[in-house]
């Protein structure tokens, strides 16, 4: 069995008809769709589906074929930076299928999506045509406003599809990723200031671990702040190093862990790998797992 | 989905036609066999199988119905203790069942066996019938040599079947338990003394945790020793508390911890609640694992 999941991000958190809609298109295509996500102050929201590739397949022309129609980006406003109605489309292997895999669906699929709807596709991550294009942030820098000035120069033409924005649809980016896990630390103090220097020290950007993005907020209601951060391959950066490394520089300061918590979705894997690493588990393998073993899986 | 695991012991360990024999009875009835571990030196073998409840049920009777005829404890010998040619078996909840269905189970099929075979059975563990009879160990004592004048004590009698001995199969000890995790602590260190103190110190029989059975050994090979445990109720004693209190018994003698291992099969649950105890993840449950939610179960 082969699964992946879908988690795309649409330019709509207000207007409940036109969630269910996109909802609704996603679903009786016979993915399983698992959570959906919107955010009226970001006027965005989050659907994540998993299922056959041919399904997700189906799935996501369907939700273009719903969601374009329905979202004017020149009307839109909300925080979250955004360039296009079908704002983002992120394909990750699950089960039974390769990040090559999922590469390979994103550009079969931008290159429909693209033909279908004279739409301009970027690839992204472990799509992306050249590495100036893997990060997200680079390829929608600008946002749906500037995006007309970004695809005059020849740097920024599109994977596929036109030259200039969809008039109302702008353009999307479609990609291929590795789960994605929003991971909090809280610690013991209100010290926004300790916070912050612990996100600066862990965080790719500026010089920590290669898979963590991080910032540090404040927790107003607990009066505690919070390491916030996303993991964004935790084969590489596994989450238990994450986490020392966080205590440890919170010790620095004289500051200790309360808790941490994983927001969401948490692939087995990483647990399993957390737990191995402190129980000093050696020669442990996903077949050990009863349910694997039961399943007839991962030996 | 309903999914009930069975780990019969049978007092068998060499003759391969036999252990086929019983092998295939198991198959056919539509269980999954999961292993298959014979132990010539033990003269004793343990298949460890899962399936729907009434699929196990067919493989239990099967099992009995092709190694009674084929095992003769009269001629028996081996290291470990037996009383009965289908000596131990336990059924254990997996997914979709609860502790009492398994003993519901044990309760019926035993009183199946006994009235097919004319064989005294003993319900122990969770499926027992009084106090004393929980502990394999003390239903086991005296093994088949002193089974006749053990069962003519009326602390003796049987659940079910005849008040004496099979002539050649024994009795069989019937039940239903967590499931056990076979983990093993490697010290930095080739005293033996060391791996003794800390097992007389962490195991329930001497004043430890209430599901550890411990004993320390040599690995004469790597010169080093070992504490050796069973783990038999994973929910209660948790393998992370285990893992911390052998490393704080063995820092009290200048000693590390070099590596830990699972023998076999670990229930996913029993990792998932170290990783987050590791972790200090605050609400964490199981519907969070991306492979349950796809799966849609544990919620």
């Amino acid at each position: 069995m082969a699964i992946v999941e879908c988690i795309p991000n649409i330019s709509e958190g207000r207007r409940q008809e036109v969630l269910d809609a996109c909802a609704h298109a996603i679903s009786q295509t016979g993915v399983r769709l698992l959570d959906v996500k919107p955010d009226p102050s970001h006027n965005r929201t989050v659907y994540t589906f998993a299922g056959e590739p041919a399904a997700v397949r189906l799935a996501v022309l369907a939700l273009f074929d719903t969601a374009l129609p329905a979202i004017d980006l020149r009307q839109h406003t909300g925080e979250h930076p955004r360039m296009g109605a079908v704002d983002v489309v992120p394909f990750v292997p699950i089960e039974g299928v390769t990040m090559t895999d999922c590469a390979n669906m994103a550009r079969e699929i931008g290159a429909a999506v693209a033909a279908r709807h004279h739409l301009p596709v970027f690839l992204y991550e472990e799509a992306a045509s050249t590495p100036a294009r893997r990060n997200l942030e680079d390829v929608r820098r600008g946002e749906f406003e500037g995006l007309a000035k970004k695809m005059s120069s020849a740097d920024w033409q599109p994977d596929f599809g036109p030259g200039q924005p969809h008039a109302s649809a702008g353009a999307s980016a479609i990609g291929a990723r590795m789960p994605l896990i929003a991971y909090n630390i809280n610690l013991a103090t209100n010290r926004l200031d300790v916070a912050k220097k612990i996100a600066t020290a862990v965080r790719h950007s500026s010089g920590g671990l290669r898979f963590v993005k991080a910032m540090g907020i404040e927790l107003g209601d607990r009066d505690i702040v919070q390491v916030s951060m996303n993991l964004t391959n935790y084969e590489k950066t596994p989450v238990f190093r994450v986490f020392e490394l966080v205590k440890r520089e919170a010790a620095r300061y004289g500051v200790t862990v309360l808790e941490s918590e994983i927001v969401g979705l948490i692939p087995q894997a990483a647990l399993t790998a957390s737990a191995a690493w402190y129980l000093q588990l050696d020669g442990f393998t996903g077949g050990q797992i009863l349910e694997n073993k039961l399943r007839g899986s991962a030996d």
